[in-house]
């Protein structure tokens, strides 16, 4: 449905980007698509109020009761499933490192004009959930079928055009074990913002494939065409270039401002003598397999920990003595694919996976 | 202490408000500082992670053993309190909106520099603790006390000072019942980011009274000249200005904006024909006892539901016959003490209390 002539500048992916300051609209963006503060990557897995959050809309209003998930399209026998169906299926429990696919955005210099996140589009949960394939088998996937879409309930207006959230993913990646339904984070059932009370969980890939609040499962024989499949979420270098989907996460580290904070300008004061740096690092890729750090410009390697699972952050950690004065710390992962992290921001279009160093001043007193 | 030469403006209440745009440090301060989205009113209790948060430096790292509570300064039996001793004692559970005295502040022109919050700086919680004044009666309150200081464990810079975070009650304020020391929050232990794993609530107060992550509770023979207390925190006309402080939350009512919105703008698209307007109302001095619905500037009552108790907001609704065309919506409250919301910002140096009425922009068609 084409939505009539809108009010100033409505579509995100088509507007050019900016070399402008910060806009009241970008503002708006920032309070309702929660960051997760840095310092919260002490904690292995986030806390649920802490976790980042994008809302593309609003977040509906779902009851549980009468809830239903049709599973149709191109299958032999199509399938409705109330929530205790689903609860009753075998279920997964899996650690999952979450990142915006816009996360470091601000970043880029023209600026894309959407959530102008600058590091903090992450968090790490448990998700709980019974996997997806099982499912399309019992319901039995058709001949041609090709792709599977995720239908959310959240409704709005994007590039000019009125649309309910949807992806797709192509059989093979649906048919990893891990892929989920989700109905609980971190133990408990999900908070509505979080995608109450079902949700598609896909480790490794950025989060809008994650699809919150299902309203239907559609089994297609061609490519899935919808906004957030065809138009958003690509890695473009201009306006008119098609681009290549975004999918997986890249290798990123991310460090734990050290010391205290200025209320304003959050510019960090830290005490001289030994202090341990820390942080988090990921890939959706392969093992994260190194992290170094770098104290102005200089790089060694830190030392990584164990990990809670293949689709989880690692803790990694770096023992520097800090001396008198302004230095400037910043951190890079490497991950099995031979990843690593850029030491300058990777410009595209919509500000996808923009994933390069994080560097941190501090004055060393 | 002072603060060895800052980088940058530092200060967030001595810098000038500015006819600016926004900086990057407010979006900073944006992603970390969380705001509630509105449409997360129609929960007459507030998910624990949508509730709005506002950390001044960092979340503190505290863990639980060994955490100990002492009660000390002007008292005759100084006392010492484990977490355990502290949920043993009389408890009570209160349904608490909660707001930021800097809620609004980015409505305002010239702009002053902190947190720039539009008007999503808002939540309702149940908190569960113990009443603070016995235990301030069996720690035996000194001749010449005069106010009860709180110490939290966030730390950090702000106007210069290093400072951890802290502010004072008088004794009458500290004897009200409902001022609690809370360790639980929706029926949970606190998350780190509202205060793991004891704050202080305030019932009725702006949200910067109650002290989060309380690492002591002091009482003194004079008013207290904290940051917080003496320098933060007051309706001030300009820098010089001595000013007035924020203390009880002014009348206030918002509206979950209706229809659907489009991404970037949040303009929102509505469907002709009739619907129910719905939002919260609120005061901290008063019940409030009216809320009216304006369309196109005409004002009408609209209808009060009961609410959760004395501290909490109450529902409203107001139905409501969309014609198709540009329109604008508005909402004000009124409570039992005759403060009713101002049209226009009520400008101020810091950005306080700043509850004119909310202005929401619908197409309809």
């Amino acid at each position: 449905m084409a939505r009539p002539a809108a009010p100033a500048a409505s579509q995100a992916h088509s507007a050019e980007p900016t070399t402008g300051p910060l806009t009241p609209e970008e503002l708006q963006l920032a309070f309702r698509n929660r960051g997760m503060p840095l310092e919260a990557m002490r904690h292995e897995l986030t806390p649920t109020g802490l976790h980042y959050l994008v809302i593309h809309w609003d977040i509906p209003d779902i009851v549980a009761d009468g809830w239903r998930l049709p599973v149709g399209g191109l299958v032999v026998r199509p399938m409705v499933l109330t929530l205790d169906e689903l609860r009753a299926r075998p279920a997964s429990t899996i650690p999952v490192t979450m990142e915006c696919a816009g996360n470091g955005r601000a970043r880029l210099d023209p600026r894309p004009l959407s959530i102008p996140w600058l590091t903090e589009a992450i968090g790490t949960a448990e998700w709980t959930g019974t996997p997806v394939w099982p499912l399309l088998e019992e319901a039995g996937i058709g001949p041609g079928a090709v792709e599977v879409v995720f239908h959310g309930a959240d409704r709005g207006i994007q590039g000019e055009e009125e649309q309910a959230y949807a992806r797709a993913l192509t059989l093979d990646e649906a048919r990893r074990p891990e892929v989920l339904l989700a109905y609980s984070m971190n133990g408990r059932p999900l908070e509505p913002q979080h995608g109450f009370p079902l949700r598609l969980i896909v480790p490794g890939w950025y989060g809008m494939t994650s699809v919150k609040w299902l309203t239907s499962i559609e089994v297609v024989d061609s490519p899935f065409q919808g906004f957030q499949q065809a138009v958003a979420y690509h890695y473009q270098q201009d306006a008119d270039d098609p681009g290549t989907p975004v999918t997986r996460q890249e290798v990123r580290a991310l460090m734990i401002p050290p010391g205290i904070p200025d209320f304003f300008t959050r510019h960090r004061l830290v005490d001289a003598g030994r202090l341990r740096l820390a942080g988090r690092a990921w890939s959706g890729v392969a093992p994260v397999i190194r992290v170094e750090v770098a104290v102005d410009g200089a790089w060694a390697d830190a030392v990584l920990e164990a990990g809670l699972g293949p689709f989880a952050w690692r803790g990694w950690s770096f023992d520097w003595v800090a001396t008198p004065g302004e230095h400037e710390l910043a951190c890079r992962a490497t991950d099995a694919a031979g990843r690593v992290q850029p030491l300058d921001a990777p410009w595209n279009h919509q500000g996808m996976g923009v994933n390069h160093v994080q560097r941190v001043a501090v004055t060393v007193r």
